[in-house]
């Protein structure tokens, strides 16, 4: 009897996998998480994770791409969601954070509230706290850039950094780690509090550097952790060009340490934003994404780590708040092949290109400049080169006898590598190196001076001219194109892993995913 | 003590079940399915059906962009695959379908065998006839053509199409619909035998047209049914120009068809292709490309409707072989603006327009064609158009007037309106213009005398110059971007709806599309 009670009740619990399976009504489960990741990828689309999987396995000598997974790619839900904002279906960082804190759509600019900045919504990181929850925000840019922001602050622009900083100060947030602030003081009135100095009264202990990192521990109280070596707009340096590993905090660090920080019986909410992927593929620099995407992948694999000594509590997402430069794995230049590995070949982002390529325009007189002294620069930076006219000659006539009719296996061979070295090797193309000779000129000729007409921007999208143009013809050459130097309204992936990951498979919007946040946190219905 | 066993039993299954929600491992239950539709968009990826969506939301007046959902986005399980094949990462149709019909991955050209082209692998479909399923192979384009083949076929090369005509009408399945045979006859040797005779020899009924079509019953037997209207590639119109509706059998029609011919108690697998939204997309022509989308979905939509009669036994997959062209919504041009409703202006696809281009070139000598006298034809196809020097010249005025110091509101306005007018209207730019004169001066020459060099690749893709940049500037002023004219690799969208659907959850390749329709139709482990 009671082996035949236990069949029924089998059974009728598998039907209800069975038909959740197929996509039949049956009640979810209610799992509830208590210590929650957010991971977003500011500018995270397909393409930008996908590349990243490409480099790893080009780099790696793994045999088959399919081999390299990201962390991320290997979480069991995989879902995709629209991003659209209440200004266009391409939104802005800001509206975009705002959607996932807060669970409702704004416009473009705005943070953590509604279109005409009357209502403020409160965001789940604001819910979490009160529910006694310990709050951590992370990011690689500034700490009072958008993203953050629209986890703790409430400002009808994102351009009000003064106020987004003040308001960090006032969040009684546990955590904060990354870049700097952009703004601590306000710009307009030197009178008002510094908001480093609030902070401090606040009872915030500010960690700078590597050296103020190293003393965190458990029981170091309310922190803001800060690198000391930050680019001009006080975000961290791109991951591809953290050369001085010790130097630098990175974003996994800072991840692993809030975990240390913030574990508590009561839970933790985390959110942790890879924040300059949007950079990089603003300004169409791959090979900064790639190593940007890595190191945000980094971070996950510390939250992993934590989540397999809890799997009943944790929950993992990782998302992206739009997608950034329409960035794809295929150019026409290139049809049907791919040469993702080229990409190993830039040794530093496009910012680190235009700092030593300022030093050389200093030293230089506008009439005096020439294309020759910086080909040595831009093989340093980006493995491009030219030949010489006796060398291409030369490589040339190999091609041609190649072609003769009673041509040695020996020659056609060597006519077949110099093909490949003259078309499919780093060597700058007659058509690469005119465009780069124009961007030279361009380059020279100065910001206010440039023409500011729409070929102009279609062709260096406001960047320094020779930089944009060396990272685009670098991608080009692996097969990596760009359709803009703005974000997409294509759709992104989202990935999770933990306690009601299901809930993340399927297509939905960017809001849905504050809604499966909350309810997965006991927070919602 | 027996309700506590059930509690205990009760916890231990949902444990299961939430371990299995958190990707622990916990044995899959093995639902079976014996009606299996799958459906391949041949260049489906996301940007393909996110264009479509917002085509719809702009078109049909809806008040948000995510209220439009094509039916394979409203499906429970929503995953992304890889396609990378054995030649590159970017595969081609032939080993993208072969690693969908057979689950192995092999070289970009190769129908249903391995790289070496020795072993014939059996198709999912082959498999499934001999367990006594029914099989039905539909496409929009020529069903000798890489996508259906795959299905049935085992050549070395797609190009094989005559063999592949012969292994089509040897395969026994039971129907066939869509495009034609491209050779159902023997380029090189007349003496053998013409596969469309051979299929009637073979028992098969072949339905032409509407006529045919509409005689079609269940109970007529092995059917091949094809369009009687048909391009030159014997495959059918772009679902934008199938203007008279009741001429052109529609894949939607040939679906409905199908399941009424292919129902029985054993089951049946049906394939069915949207082939064009591929061709589209290696043009660059997102109009055609949408509208094609659009009638795979509503082909889906009929599987869709079986499937709510039969739900405990029908599986619907819907997938793309791999993405084409680089698509995005994005433009460097358009910024963060996105136009999406400007491709309504679009009446036909660049074949068409093609056509009447043609026929105006053969009224011209070289000399005497005149950019001007086709402006009609760009407004009729596009609704591109030019303003005259006068009208020009009066919306500058305007525009200025709106500048000045004191001027009105109902100056302002007016303004506002003229310059709306130049910037964000079906206007052409004088850069727009300078590249479709330019293009138009290239069609003029004539393919063999136009430069092979890689700028005019890069500028045309051997399209029909003036074509393929009319669609790609619609495209770009409707915020639309592409990067290339091949396949890309970027990982494709997969839905699924029906019976074991979560297994179509994820992140994987592309050949275990496969594993998971053989696991669920009963074939498979």
């Amino acid at each position: 009897m009671r082996s035949k009670a236990f069949a029924v009740l089998f059974a009728g619990i598998l039907l209800g996998f069975m038909a959740a399976s197929g996509g039949m009504a049956a009640p979810p489960a209610k799992p509830t998480a208590k210590y929650v990741f957010l991971f977003i990828g500011d500018g995270l689309g397909i393409a930008q994770r996908n590349s990243a999987e490409l480099y790893v396995a080009a780099t790696r000598g793994l045999s088959r791409p399919e081999q390299a997974k990201l962390v991320m790619n290997t979480f069991p839900a995989q879902g995709m969601n629209t991003t659209y904002d209440l200004t266009s279906v391409i939104p802005d960082s800001a509206s975009a954070a705002t959607a996932i804190s807060c669970g409702f759509k704004t416009k473009s600019g705005v943070i953590g509230m509604d279109a005409q900045a009357k209502v403020r919504y409160e965001t789940i990181a604001e819910l979490a706290k009160k529910k006694g929850w310990k709050i951590g925000i992370l990011s690689s840019v500034s700490l009072d850039h958008a993203t953050p922001a629209a986890f703790y602050a409430h400002v009808p622009s994102r351009r009000q950094m003064y106020e987004i900083s003040m308001q960090l100060v006032e969040s009684g947030f546990d955590y904060f780690a990354g870049g700097q602030l952009l703004q601590p003081a306000d710009q307009k009135d030197p009178g008002k509090p510094n908001a480093l100095e609030t902070a401090k009264k606040n009872g915030y202990r500010v960690a700078m550097g590597r050296a103020g990192f190293q003393q965190l521990k458990r029981g170091s109280g309310k922190v803001i952790a800060m690198n000391d070596l930050v680019d001009k707009n006080a975000a961290m340096y791109y991951a591809l060009d953290q050369k001085n590993g010790n130097g630098h905090v990175t974003l996994a660090e800072y991840t692993a340490k809030g975990i240390e920080l913030l574990e508590n019986p009561k839970g933790f909410f985390m959110m942790i934003e890879g924040g300059k992927i949007d950079w990089a593929c603003h300004a169409n620099d791959a090979a900064a994404s790639i190593h940007d995407v890595l190191a945000l992948d980094e971070a996950v694999a510390e939250a992993v780590k934590f989540y397999q000594k809890h799997p009943q509590e944790t929950l993992i997402i990782v998302t992206g708040d739009h997608e950034t430069g329409g960035m794809t794995i295929g150019f026409a230049g290139t049809r049907y092949s791919s040469f993702v590995d080229k990409i190993r070949h830039q040794k530093m982002s496009y910012i680190e290109f235009g700092k030593k390529w300022e030093e050389y325009k200093k030293t230089q007189s506008k009439g005096d400049a020439k294309f020759e002294d910086i080909l040595p620069l831009i093989k340093e930076a980006f493995g491009l080169y030219i030949l010489s006219p006796e060398e291409k000659a030369a490589l040339q006539k190999t091609m041609g006898e190649g072609k003769g009719k009673d041509a040695s296996e020996e020659v056609k061979k060597a006519a077949k590598e110099a093909e490949i070295k003259m078309k499919y090797s780093m060597l700058l193309t007659d058509l690469e190196l005119k465009v780069l000779q124009e961007a030279f000129q361009q380059s020279m000729v100065g910001k206010k001076e440039r023409a500011a007409d729409d070929y102009t921007y279609l062709l260096y999208g406001g960047y320094e001219p020779l930089a944009v143009k060396l990272t685009t013809i670098l991608n080009n050459k692996a097969g990596i194109g760009w359709t803009s130097y703005s974000h997409t309204g294509v759709p992104v992936p989202t990935s999770a892993l933990g306690v009601g990951a299901t809930m993340f498979n399927g297509y939905y919007d960017q809001t849905d995913i504050y809604v499966k946040m909350m309810r997965i946190a006991g927070f919602g219905k």
